[in-house]
Parts: C-alpha cells; structure tokens; sequence
C-alpha cells in the first residue's frame, strides 16, 4: 500500500454539515465555529453556499457570515453554488473562491438543482467567464458521483462528461462526492485511477459520507490511487437527506485521528477539534456521527 | 489494489457482543439468535465463552446455549476460552471448536487475564495436550495485538511472541484483536505482512472494533495484506470496556454490505441479517452502531 506524506483537508461542516440542521445558528456562531476551525489548522474551509434560500434556510446568511469571519492570510475560505446565480452572489459578497457543484445522476441532478447534467454543462461557459471576470477561483464538485440512491451505481461515464466539461475550461481542482455514501473501496480506487489516468492535470479531491460506514475505507482506497485531498466536516455533521437518521460527511476529528496514527501530516490539533465538536454539538443541541468524541483518544497519554 | 474473490466471516455477536449487554439473554432467545444468523448464512459463530462466571455474567450459561441450538452440518460452532478451566468446560458439554485467547499486552493481559502473556504462553502445551486428548480443534486469539488502551501501541514482537508459541504447537488458525479499537490500516497491513512472512503456514484472521470509526479501513487493509478471514457482529453489538458509549464490534450487516457491493462473496443474506440485527436491538432494548441498520440498502430498488 502507498501513503501520502500529507493530506489536505478541506473543512465543510459549515455548510454540509450545518445546512440539514433545524437549529438555525446565528452568524455570530457560524462565524466563530468558522474561526476556531482556522485556529484548529483548517486552511480550507467551505463556509456556506449561494442557493435557494427556502429549500436551504440555514445557507440564507452566508453573505452576512464570510463579512462577520476573522479573514486570516493563506487561507481558502470557500462557497457552494449551483448557478450564474450563485456566482453573482459570491462576486457581490466578495468571496474569492467558488465550489460549483453538478450532478453526475440524471434523477438527482433534476431532483436537486432542476436541471439535466447536459443543461448544467450548457451553461458552465457563462459561469466560468463571471468567474473569471470577478477574479473568483472556481472549482467543482460532482454529486452523486459514484452512487445515487433514485439511480443505484453510477457510471463512470457519466462522471467523465461533467469533468469532461470542467477540464477543457481549465478548471481543474475538482472533486468526486458521495452524496448519498453509497461507494465502497474498490469503487473510489478503480474511478479515481481512471479519472487521472484520462484527465492527467486534474487536481483530485473526494468527498465521502459516512452513511454506510465505508467513509474512513474509501479514504483509504483514494490514498492507493494517488488521492491527497479530502472533504470532511466537524462532529460529523450533515446527513443524508435518502436516509434520515444517517450518518453524514466522515468527521473531521477521525480523518484526523486515521491519519496522524497513520504518520500522515493533516496540519490539524486534534484535541481542539475534538473541543470544538463538543461545542457544536451542544449548539445544535444533539449528539453527531463522530466516533473520537464517542472514544476518545486512543489511550490515556493522550488528553 | 488486491481484492480477495470471497471472506470468510466469524460472527461473534452472541459473544463477544452480548457479554457486555446488561440484559441478560434467556438459553431460548441466544439460541434462536445464533440459529437465525446459521440460516442467514454465517460458517463460524462464536456461540459464548467458558470464562469467569461472575465477570461475565451473560455467558454463565453456555453450556446450555450450545445445548439448545440446532446444529446443521459444516457449521463451526465455537467457544472462547482463556485457560485449561475453559477448556474443560468446553469438553465436558461437547464442543469441538474452541478459541483460546490470549492478549499481547502486558497490562491487559494482567487485568483481564491475570497472568502476564509469558505466564499464558507456559500453560499453552497442557491445555493443548487437553484439547487434543478430548477432540477439539483449538485456534488462537490475540487481544490488544494492534494497540492498548493502557499501554498504547502494541510492539509486533509481543504478538511475534505468542504467535510463535501457537504456531510450534501447530495451531495455524490466529487472529489478531483489535480489543480497544486503536489499529489504524497502515500498521494493520504492515503487521499482517509481517506476520505471514514470518510465519507462512499461518491461517491469519482479523477481529477489528470500530471504536474510532477505523473498522471497514483496516478490513480493506487487511484485504491488501492477503487476509480473507474476518470477525464481525450482528447489528454492531459489543462495545470496548474502555470507552464506554462507544461503538462496538464492525457489525456483520456493514462488512457483508461493502464486501458484496465489491463482488466479494461472503455467503450472507444481508435483507436477512438486517432483519435479525433489527430484532436483537429490541431483545437488548436500544439501538446498536449498525450503518446498515440506520441507513437501509443503498437504493430503492433494494429491500
């Protein structure tokens, strides 16, 4: 097996996490939750997103929060949007990096964002130009991008049209979602190595849910295809909407914890993590799919 | 990255997962337990200890468990022991199968065992000369291999030690026990390598508790390390005495759900195992850290 030196690790409770909680927070808390994760070595953080504001009642603010955040230097303090909307948004706001998200199903992508893939990929040459105009670094993700539970298994096919799209824009850091936690390792390991065979310039990053508790193994099987960029979220936070009751993104603190037992640099204080999970926790007002708050750190020389 | 055609699984729910339950289980319902997981498809099965009554209250009746299950043909019925006391239980009630376990850890071995693992390792000859003179087939357990909760990470050598004095005797079928849930896959690859190397005859197993979220990582670990055979539990009973609240064993309905989605056999039924992991939540009266169980299969067109 082949282990990268260091992993980067892109901090999405924020947004992820926060947006399927029925507890509104205040922006004074989204935006301190925001700066302790920074104190706690995050360096890229996605701190709310640009979309419909009914649907995601939590995200309404988001222009309110990257204002109220303590903006540090070197740090990727990023936004989900959807569309040429959300772009504008962010370039109104100010926010310098953009996450915009396709779907690789046809079901989830009409379901989700109201569009065919083919209509998402129609207007990406617009939104790349605002982009670009406005001095916004944009990159993408791909939803449902190994599995959607309307659909089943999804084909990698499909995920090489949207990359596909992205790519020959020169968007390159782009990253594979599991959005309803349906992947298993064999899966992650076997698209991943296509994906950078085919694409060979991309700058690949994999967001995983826990749903199914294959999210640490599919870390795991992205490490051996070459893959040192992941997606995680603070406690556990999030869920999947197919699956109420399910565990959401893997949780920072046990990405953290694999990798540092594994000698693998994350640039995260694990113990602050842990700290500020409990403080989430409490905020939210209920326990999270978080296995070292649970544990604990593995033995007593450890705090 | 390797992938094994099919695993052989060893449940050990009715063991090593109920024996920390404070309800205690009638002879009736563990027997009906332990005949439904043969029908859904489990080989092995760790029906219940012959260990310290008082310690352990909920396998105070073992005998009479295995008294009372349905014994199909081809079915490894087993029974964990610690000592020559244990094994002779295990042959005046008839069973044939026995695992003896010992820890690699010194402090674990004297807190839970009390005898250190050098203390162990000089009774091994008279309680395999015992098993041989009655007829059993003995394998070996080695708790705390990767790591302890008191000690921190386990040194291979001590578990080098005990293999060695298995492996002399001729007991070729070892497991090594992740008891407290600290092996993270880099260190479980390289001790599985290791120990075949050095020990090439061995039929190595792997027991792992998903106290830290690592347990279907390090499986896959050990799937690259040429392991095929793994324990698991029904609906993720057990938990680690360490830590309390956390989660236990990697529940048998998880490690069939990602082995199949990988076209790896495991002769499991997983609709079944999800049923009856759903019916031992209401016989121990809460829920259970099952993945399967929380989250359903991965689509719709599944059950």
């Amino acid at each position: 097996m082949v282990w990268p030196k260091k992993i980067h690790i892109s901090e999405v409770g924020p947004r992820d996490g926060l947006q399927i909680e029925k507890t509104i927070l205040s922006v004074a808390q989204k935006a301190s939750i925001i700066n302790h994760l920074v104190l706690a070595g995050a360096e890229e953080i996605e701190i709310g997103s640009f979309v419909n504001l009914k649907a995601v009642p939590q995200m309404a603010d988001t222009e309110k929060v990257f204002a109220a955040i303590d903006k540090k230097d070197n740090i990727t303090y990023r936004v989900l949007v959807f569309n040429l909307q959300g772009i504008k948004r962010a370039a109104a706001a100010g926010v310098k990096f953009v996450q915009l998200a396709h779907s690789a199903s046809i079901s989830h992508s009409i379901k989700n964002l109201n569009k065919t893939p083919s209509q998402m990929i129609q207007e990406l040459p617009v939104i790349l130009d605002y982009a670009t105009a406005h001095d916004i670094v944009l990159s993408g993700a791909i939803s449902t991008a190994f599995g959607c539970a309307i659909e089943g298994k999804v084909d990698i096919e499909q995920v090489f049209k949207i990359i596909s799209s992205f790519y020959s824009l020169g968007v390159l850091d782009i990253s594979l979602s599991d959005t309803s936690g349906m992947a298993v390792p064999r899966q992650v390991y076997e698209y991943c190595l296509k994906v950078k065979e085919r694409f060979p310039a991309i700058r690949l990053g994999l967001h995983f849910h826990n749903t199914r508790g294959t999210g640490l193994a599919n870390v795991i099987a992205g490490m051996q295809a070459g893959v040192d960029r992941f997606d995680s979220s603070i406690a556990g936070l999030g869920g999947c909407p197919f699956a109420p009751g399910a565990s959401g993104n893997v949780a920072t603190e046990d990405l953290v914890h694999m990798s540092q037992e594994m000698n693998i640099e994350t640039g995260f204080d694990l113990p602050l993590l842990i700290s500020i999970g409990k403080e989430i926790q409490k905020i939210v007002g209920h326990d999270t799919e978080s296995f070292l708050i649970k544990a604990g750190m593995p033995y007593a020389a450890n705090p």
